[in-house]
């Protein structure tokens, strides 16, 4: 089962609003129906208040979703509600990436808070 | 003919607003005037309320324009109202684009309700 | 000589708001000061009102260019104003893009009514 | 079912060596296990003996397959097998490129006769 | 642990020389040092003597390497003998390449047979 | 020493807003330190008032800047004050794009008036 | 009608053989079936003997094609045989690229005298 | 250590509002755990005031964190702070690209200002 | 100092020829005549004997170059000699690619061995 | 006028065969009939017998054209003799590689010396 407990984070170096984004290109799940595997591509983006997550951990949270059977649907959402729980971010961003099944690709984002005034996303 | 009835829904595991995407890279219809084949690719994305797509049924669904006659503006119109009358979703866009014919090729986008202010499609 | 009676249209097969594009990758005519051809591409979109334009006429019509002697600047207004005249559309965009010349490519936006609240071009 | 006699034929304007090629990037055909439709592309390459092949001929040739049940491997070889018999070529290679199924992709090389000492293709 | 008895074949439906790729893009195992998960890619390349490899067997056997911790050195050699012996292929050539480690990404290619004259891959 | 009594002026056939944009992907100058030579790629887009600019002036106006010892910062704004004095554009944006040096490749953007509402530049 | 008689021929600067290669990226002729224009790219690469062919008059050799109806099969020997008359090389090669007919697109190659063993052409 | 101190300036050759950027390819610091060197590509982007950054001094600072032990955050932060107590510029932006680690690459952005009204980057 | 007495070896799964390729993207020395920073890219490809390069050992050989002031030349001919001793293998290949220099960007390729006739490099 | 004076040598540090390529992306000269600037990209390849050609030299080498009025298979043929005369190399190749002038642009290839056995250029 994923796992948020291995989730760890670290002081932001400095309070000023920016903005941090990690593309984990290396997403494996099972699909609940077939018991298949999934394979995508995680983009996480946000505006840390005081914490921001350590990259290693965030890897092996990642790799905690290898053997559970979820939708696409609910591993973006989930992704998003164990890290807005873990950051209280400013703002934060998840967007999943799927590999072709059955001729579609499929890409989903769910978002915590407004994206700031301050930049759009390039 | 293409059909709606083989659509089927799932429940949003969640009813925060966030975007399902779904790229359908291998759509086929037919030419009205001509009978020839045409050959496209069916960008789906939407902000559902409470109900989602299932995916095989979409591609089963895409699939029942097989031997259909239908001009480009009609396709996109149909399958924007299909899916508008099917989940009722609080946003959604079809973007259907189209091989080279006469060395021009066409793009056509269809609309429900506004786009979320809280992203810009990239 | 252009000739913008070949165009014809087909009434839209919806009322509400949705976008057209039209990319046509073959087009030339002559530089009206060397006689040389000039080889371009021509983006339309639009917003129908009433009317679409059938695929087929606008390749005879921009065809009708391969032996006028006419400027950049000059064809892309004209297809502008041939086409709002055609199709009394909600909004309509042509751009032309040219080869280089002189080591310098160019290209030429015009526009008809406002662009949209619907939707930013991607 | 696949019609070869739709294919038509033109005397070479030359008997000197020369080589051909035509990519069909718009082939579909049915998977015969499940009765899906397969996507791919066609790729024939061949030096003319006495005859070439009518482009227009080649395409309504290709579109029979559009309700065949037929295996990758099966559809090269019949399309190898049906032009060697149409054109007694000096040489000729079918390369056929299947979209993604189950996260592979697939693709098929049939041949006539040897790849002419004149040119590698590129 | 990987599992070749998954594998499944069906008879060339042609005995001249021919040549087969399957390009799998979702492979994954683990490092056998660290128990980290691997991603890579799996090219397999073939001309067939009497059988050819059932396209979703073997999608079933890359996928019995995700649990295996195994070098990749050794997945590639493994992956070439359990071909070799289930089709005794004229010729067979399999590559895997793999997603940065430290900064350095991987290839690996083992072969059994000789290259046909007759082409060169491109 | 670069040279605006080169650049010529036609009148714009169309009073309507519009956007012209040249790219001249052959620059070339000195740069005043060293006296090296910079190459460097210069994007000019403008909204006439009453004047175009004529294209082969325009390159022989760039031209001119090839034994001239000057800044990015410096040219990039006396090419926006040349061109705004000859054309009285209702806007004017100029892009210097300029190759490595020392490992760092730069872009300078300066601009006359403001961007239309109409579009937002692609 | 197309006119070799514009082409021009300059002494090549050194009998060692070498190669020259002139891509054409603007070229258009006419179906001769239908009238309707065809647009290409034509690579030409050669090893002068004793004559270079001057640029601007293959330019206009190019474009002297411009109201022929005549097939890409055709098009590519004529040319072959028009510069092998004019230049007598070692080697001589002709590649046209035509767009996309029908969902098809077409290369040809012609060639006269051998490879040189000196190099593989990239 | 990182040393601000070299870096130098100039006054800007005009005070109307303009942007420069400047993109660092090969940017090295070290990772402050474990030790290993870290690889990245630094985007500057700012609005000048009074003065401009000098290009050499630029690259012997960003040179000065080759042997630092650092992580992104805080390497992003402080470039922001040095370059906005050095120019006090009316905006400046600082984007750090960093390579895989983990299969996970990342980016970090940071501001000073507010974006001009006058452009949004491209 | 470069230091070739990190490099760790196992023994190669299988004695059949087969070819190994590791792309280090993250390499970087010193020129010994300024003292700056150089950055490429290591391409080893080599047919084991009886040895393999352990990956994790080869990376920290190539961090050993970070302080060392020495030319492209002389870096890939170093690293040839090193791993030839090391691993005695039947075939060796090592390739430098290095970033622009005074608008000049450099390749050096270095051998041992034969390239087996059994592949060609792709 | 160019000038190979300025050319300078340093022995190879490794007697064995290898290759070493410099690509010079800002190449200038003008065009001997009209005066106008060309621009080009040098491709050098050798492989060393005693000396190597110094990298900062070669930069200067090539600005000595900037002035130079002469034709592209005239430079291309006197950089190819100038390094020949320098270096005494095994093999050497200079590939120019020049931007579009009418439409068409252009690349010359001349060598010195056999290809060496040992590699194919990829």
């Amino acid at each position: 089962m994923s796992d948020a407990s291995v989730l760890e984070t670290f002081p932001t170096p400095q309070r000023t609003e920016y903005m941090i984004e990690h593309v984990a290109e290396e997403f494996t799940s099972l699909c609940p129906k077939t018991g298949q595997p999934d394979f995508g591509r995680i983009i996480l983006r946000y505006c840390p208040d005081e914490l921001c997550v350590e990259l290693k951990s965030l890897k092996l949270y990642y790799q905690s979703y290898r053997d559970d059977g979820i939708f696409y649907e609910a591993v973006t959402n989930q992704i998003r509600d164990d890290l807005r729980k873990l950051l209280s971010p400013r703002w934060l961003q998840v967007i999943t990436q799927w590999r072709v099944r059955g001729g579609i690709h499929s890409r989903i984002i769910a978002e915590h808070g407004d994206v700031p005034q301050r930049w759009t996303p390039e």
